[in-house]
């Protein structure tokens, strides 16, 4: 190999993997087609239910956090400089105490990691991890982790499926109930995200319980995006995978403050790494995982701002735990305009009742970016057609709940008068 | 390799890549002493001019415009959501203009990609680039490049001197005044961070211009990191690399608002990625580099905080510029009353006159831990030992400018009065 490159190449070579992406994103086609029809419409008034970014404002008790962390930043003895690359400690206890050890999950501070996002720690990962694991992931999925995935060398070329070679897809489907199917084979690393981005699923404690069998009985890492965890409303789900006995042997769990706490422009989230999770060499030796992703932490990453942990850890104060039940309920509110409308409409409609997402099978006579054209340029409305979340989301359309409540029904009232 | 794995892995596999890294990492080292001589000595007065964190408070303008921004996310017109990952342009055009620019280089807007710290730049860039290249850093070095290169699989075992196999080092020493010398062999990847951390070495526009000219006949990849130029007092030394005829076409550039803003608690950088930037593949096809970070940015990050934006903003409005430029001259006071001290104390003693490091030669007697040790201990002032950033760092030893001016006037008292 290197013979070879000092043969042909005289240029820093470059990672080849990035080349097997392919060229049409979904957000990016999106954009292309919204603009295309702004440019014949120019007077269009669009109303955008597609990408899952919030829109109402920042919760007082974060700002005011925030600002006071400015103005101790204005004083020598106030002022804060690089702070413990995991996230301070205040921050990582609240979590602790409020998201976990209130639910029961014996989950300690300093298994939580700090970061900036919850993106980037979902494809941070694979830094510590080797590309020999055998990955599982859902159809349709969070497009994010497949393609940090073929970033790293981890799966083959693209298909005409828009599947990737040597990635095992695990469809999600209304013959599955939108739960996805335990995998009859081995595989070493699971990506799960419930409540479920795009299809607004849930998992119930025993679903995610097989899970967790599973994974504890096939020596599997399981991957578990939990950002939309808030919007649960049914009392008896679980909101985090450690509720569930052995999943600390077993899983890391992402969460953010991008949609309860509105976050997605402030940017903070945090990764629990169990110190009982163990990983393994090629000669069977085990590592500590929480070891690895702190080491990583350390040397590729300077902790999260100051600032907006100040602000984080007022979603933990009385305040902020009532601005942020207030914030979710409005979404939520949101979700079930959008939920009754469609089905009023006669469409049959998932999520949305646990999740801000609403995912709709589109009339049979369309597909999904027939579908998404249709709503563009007769309603004005845009979705995010189901197929660029994979091959198994042909056939439906997502629609996010956070927006204004008037654009919400006016969204409706269009898709309505159709 | 895929069979071995099957056979002897039941656990998800880490990348091994990490187990190759030194335990005894710099900073925690220091810690690890500084604790035990704490236990010892409770009532010590330590100072600490060890790690190159800034200590002053944070621009009053910067200061303004983040508070403002919070008070524009409280509302529904100002709120802003997601991003876009490479950076407001409004950040990204007033740097373009300011930075580069105004010292002729031509750098628009577009190639300048915003993110939330150097640190992560300066390793994530390794993602876009193929581990097939031949990888030169200077001896000293700022560790993460090193480490960085080990995680990501780009070098060898760790070697007794402190080195890792299969990376090229090149000496900064006094012999050489501190500028490393030009390779005599190919690479494809050079480091280069001047103003330097940590010797506090600086290039006029001839010497840069050697690295660009090797570059270029080369075909070789300059990774420059300029946090530190806005610490230059001599008017005749360029401030980034794009300074030089044919940068454009051999170098990325990294820059941080860390330590001419007092960012780093706060979270801000930029990466420049000139369009006219190309990679290879092994088959000799060209690739646009800043395609693939674009790519990379898109995926695995979302953007740095809006809050913190319209703060780095602030730092080029006429307040801002002020503010940062009564910043840098404190802390330049600072570096010449250390310079001035430790030479009339007959030590021999290298930067701190365009950089806010002064890297002084320790007494022969000594090593850089033992300096370090004495240092501690008999005048408790922290320092860095220079071994801890490289072989050809051991007896030197590195203080940094920033602190408080009686912190740093009482740690040259006690080093006089030794």
């Amino acid at each position: 190999m290197f013979s070879i490159s000092t043969a042909f190449s005289l240029v820093v070579q470059v990672n080849q993997n990035y080349l097997k992406l392919k060229a049409g994103y979904l957000f990016p086609e999106i954009s292309r087609r919204v603009n295309a029809f702004l440019k014949s419409n120019p007077n269009a008034k669009l109303i955008r239910l597609g990408i899952g970014d919030v829109t109402e404002p920042l919760p007082l008790a974060c700002r005011e956090a925030m600002k006071s962390a400015i103005d101790s930043m204005g004083t020598s003895e106030g002022f804060h400089g690089y702070g413990p690359e995991q996230g301070y400690q205040w921050l990582r206890e609240a979590i602790a105490k409020n998201d976990f050890q209130s639910r029961g999950c014996e989950i300690s501070a300093d298994e939580i990691f700090i970061s900036d996002g919850s993106k980037c720690d979902s494809s941070n990962i694979l830094d510590i991890l080797s590309n020999q694991n055998r990955i599982a992931v859902t159809d349709p999925v969070y497009p994010v982790y497949v393609d940090s995935n073929v970033m790293n060398g981890n799966t083959g070329e693209a298909l005409s499926s828009g599947q990737y070679e040597d990635l095992i897809y695990l469809p999600i489907n209304a013959d599955n109930c939108f739960k996805a199917e335990i995998p009859t084979e081995k595989v070493d690393l699971i990506y799960l995200c419930f409540p479920n981005n795009p299809t607004g699923a849930v998992l119930n404690h025993e679903q995610l319980s097989e899970w967790v069998s599973y994974a504890k009985e096939n020596k599997s890492l399981i991957l578990f995006d939990a950002a939309y965890e808030a919007f649960i409303q049914d009392e008896s789900l679980p909101h985090s995978i450690y509720e569930i006995d052995g999943a600390k042997d077993c899983a890391i769990e992402f969460r953010s403050f991008s949609k309860n706490a509105g976050f997605t422009g402030t940017r903070c989230a945090f990764t629990i790494i169990p110190k009982t999770l163990k990983g393994e060499c090629i000669n069977g030796d085990k590592i500590d995982i929480w070891g690895l992703w702190n080491r990583r932490q350390s040397t590729k990453f300077n902790g999260a701002s100051y600032i907006v942990q100040r602000g984080a850890q007022a979603v933990y104060s009385p305040e902020g735990k009532e601005q942020i039940k207030s914030l979710v309920h409005f979404y939520m509110e949101n979700a079930a305009i959008i939920r009754n409308n469609l089905i009023d409409h006669g469409l049959k409609v998932y999520g949305g009742e646990n999740a801000p997402y609403v995912w709709l099978k589109v009339p049979e006579t369309m597909n999904s970016w027939e579908f998404f054209d249709k709503m563009l340029s007769e309603a004005n409305v845009v979705g995010t057609p189901g197929s660029g979340f994979g091959p198994a989301g042909e056939g439906y359309f997502r629609l996010s709940a956070f927006n204004s409540r008037s654009n919400v029904q006016s969204a409706m009232h269009r898709i309505m008068s159709l």
